[in-house]
């Protein structure tokens, strides 16, 4: 099972945030903030129907994260945790994750808002977000649980870049 | 940016589910299918401070799907539809996202609910939920907005096998 997968972008993400510091930390954090993001011609027509969706998931590779790290400090904590309980970056496969509010759609373009993402990030796939497919509003959160209150007021140092 | 980007599977997924027809389409239908999630152990420091999640993100290939089409008629539409407004596996890059609920870790070994996830899908990427993080309660959601209520009791056809 150690077999390589390859994916290709199907476009680029642009937003405002050109540097890992400052960046904010998850789309809780980035309220209102506007991109954009580019559909390679090639796929446009897969983007047929998605403008009745109020929110999208986006799936993109972290393209400034180099190498990984299985025990990381994150952003929201000063003690190190297991890779695998962190949103960071620094992931044996460095994908991202996001849901963004959907504004209009033009030639192949998303305008977007509540973007936590790097500009130029390549984005390798856009899913529908559906509540009722996307997790309970109920959980437990480890050691995020208090953080995650707060976690709207935080902004990324760059310990990741 | 058509650069290929290569991953590697950190694990795999054991789950009833067997063959693509009859497969639940969503963790949402899967409620209470039991499977295991056994990561390699290169990668288990990574999920320190992870059972302390009652709910976790799985991005796994779609090892199943070959090829992909930018037009698909969806388990619950009888209506082509643009992939990216879709969750169906034949993606430009086929990555699937389950949220699951976690029971418990032994041995590098995640025992988990509500799987709706074929036998032997190469995991990529876990990573904890936050429901603050991970979108809104309330969404609109396109051509999903009467059959998102009835999807509980839908399963998959075979027809991305």
């Amino acid at each position: 099972m150690s077999t390589k997968i390859a994916y290709t972008p199907i476009g680029i993400v642009h937003s405002p945030h050109r540097r890992p510091r400052g960046t904010p930390i998850q789309p809780a954090t980035a309220a209102g903030v506007p991109g954009t993001v580019e559909v390679f011609e090639e796929y446009r027509e897969g983007l047929r129907d998605l403008e009745g969706f109020s929110h999208i998931v986006l799936l993109y590779h972290f393209h400034r994260s180099k190498g990984f790290s299985l025990r990381v400090v994150p952003f929201l904590d000063t003690r190190p945790r297991g890779v695998f309980a962190t949103r960071a970056p620094k992931r044996p496969n460095p994908i991202g994750l996001s849901v963004v509010r959907l504004k209009r759609i033009e030639n192949g373009v998303l305008h977007v808002r509540n973007v936590d993402i790097l500009d130029n990030t390549p984005l390798l796939d856009i899913k529908p977000y559906v509540p009722e497919f996307d997790g309970p509003t109920e959980a437990r959160t480890g050691w995020l649980e208090k953080a995650r209150k707060t976690a709207r007021r935080r902004k990324a140092d760059g310990r990741f870049a």
